[in-house]
């Protein structure tokens, strides 16, 4: 049934090819539309002051992706996200290495103080550097079991409205009490570079065509972690990984996600 | 006749590997780079505002491409395309997403106002925002028929003088009244992102060394789908696509354009 | 006994995972971050002046590479420069393209002025432009012997007490009167665009683990050098070869050295 939530999401994704307006890292761009067209979704990657607002306005969900940060994109970031808010469509924020350097850990608090994103997405580390009673925790390490992080996506969650994911070997999915465990993936995923920006990424597609913030980020999760498991299986390293990421990605089959999806509630 | 004439250009590239100096979008950086060296030419990505007429100064062709702009690229790309044309060189024009925003609009109507380009070449939604007739199109769907953006396609062509191309399941190469088709490729092209900043990358390749732009054009949108055909063959989806193009555009062969070539003017 | 103690730096970067602080340039981030993920290391781009200090102050090494340079960029690169050097960590120069515009070549002069680097890797082309007697050489050209850059690797070498490498069929690493051949290699990897940042990348993780910048910098060109040939084997072309290597550098094994190398000192 969980399973047939995933699918119909994807097929709705693949019919409606929603827009994704993606503000993101140098690093991913190339990997991350690949990945967004690869689901069947519209990416578009647009970051310069004068037109982000007018992109925000024409897409179906926006991701705003912190890794390559420069001081000149965070008032675009800021201004996209608060368009998005007002035009009703989900914003997903990806805090890449918040807690590692101040610029970072200050942009995204700032950016979420000033629009409390629809959805958060990051690892154990960054998502405890946005919550204030962990900031003393730096460091660059996504090492951290994602678990010791509940309390600290529990808090987030609450204190802004969002949907709060920690990914790693188990993915949690927070919205204020409500918690869902993904346990797909594969142990060779974080040795490609991005992978948890696309997850981020294909958040965004999933926010665009399901109404519910926590559904659509669990079904993101896991569509990630069955499509990294499909790819790993004739993947000789991570170069080849990433190549089959997007096929798999691209020729996702229903039962492909009935038969591998790791999902627990509560 | 044609396929020999196509054949003597990629024998020219491999030969003399031209310059072709980007001034192109952070998306498809890596792979613009590949497909240029995979075809034979010499890329280099500069687009300082202190190097942009330098670089162009000593390049073959230049390659403007406003996928993922920003406002201080802008002069860059102007003084870059005034230096080449000054020079003698081809200046090649990608208008990614004019239509889409007001920026993009503005900035390729600017830069094409300033310095005509040698070519342009854009999907059909763009062409058409170029062409002030059609300015109230906006949108940044590509699924409109070729065909019918090839009155916008003349227009623009007679007004500065430019080889304009409409690429789609049949690229369109327009010059004046003269109009070749082409309508090599493959229905999963467009599932592979940047196949189109690469394409008007190899134009600027095929200029670099053929006199005749509209040659240089239909002969570069030849060899982009038929390259596209084979890798096709054998990929299981997008991500193969995009890496088997470059090893397919490395290895092409006399016969692959001679028995593939699918191509009819007037 | 030369291949023992490059796959013990092997050994020590997959067990500490070094983080390697990169400052390079939009065409080979994604494959940057890849390789050195591949190796075993830890990397992290960031390039804001806000934030380079402090990255560079965590880091095991800095890695400054100024492909695709912009004005802007240059404080920061100097920045974390100085930064590195009070903390002791080795400093990696890739001086992409000095040599062909004004620009870079006073970039990296400006660059290796104010903190000399531990490392400079580079063509011949770009090592030439670097020493001051050769500076009129210029163009883009790396198809200059390495060999006749000998003279300038020394010069540089002497000037700034650097280590020098000067890449090519035969790479060769200088320090003062020292001198290591590694012919290791093959004729497919100038095709794939980026190889030689990838290079000065790993040169960042060698050295993060060994303590003599010489041993680092021939390590890592000898363990580039024979992933490239294994990643050549089954290559069909420049595309299947970026994705081999990533692969060949993940699953690279003490043999792959000890029977492939190719290494001569004096």
């Amino acid at each position: 049934m969980i399973a047939d939530d995933i699918w119909a999401d994807v097929q709705r994704i693949r019919k409606e090819a929603p827009l994704v307006h993606n503000i993101t890292n140098y690093v991913v761009m190339n990997t991350t539309a690949n990945a967004l067209l690869a689901i069947g979704a519209s990416p578009v990657m647009a970051h310069a002051l004068e037109e982000v607002e007018e992109m925000a306005g024409m897409a179906a969900a926006l991701v705003v992706n912190i890794g390559t940060l420069s001081s000149h994109w965070i008032e675009a970031m800021a201004r996209a996200m608060w368009k998005a808010k007002q035009c009703g469509i989900p914003v997903v924020l990806d805090p890449v290495g918040a807690g590692a350097t101040r610029l970072r850990t200050d942009t995204v608090r700032l950016l979420v103080g000033k629009t409390p994103p629809t959805i958060i997405r990051g690892n154990a580390s960054e998502i405890r550097a946005l919550d204030d009673e962990e900031a003393r925790t730096k460091g660059v390490d996504s090492t951290q079991a994602s678990e010791e992080s509940l309390a600290a996506a529990r808090a987030l969650s609450r204190r802004y409205g969002s949907v709060v994911c920690v990914s790693g070997a188990v993915d949690l999915i927070v919205q204020g009490d409500v918690l869902i465990r993904v346990a797909n993936g594969h142990p060779l995923m974080p040795r490609v570079t991005g992978l948890g920006c696309t997850a981020t990424a294909l958040i965004g597609a999933f926010a665009a065509v399901n109404p519910s913030p926590l559904k659509a980020t669990a079904h993101a999760m896991a569509v990630m972690g069955i499509t990294g498991e499909i790819a790993a299986e004739e993947a000789q390293g991570p170069g080849a990984l990433q190549v089959r990421f997007i096929d798999a990605l691209h020729g996702l089959k229903e039962t492909d996600i009935s038969k591998r999806l790791k999902w627990t509630e509560g």
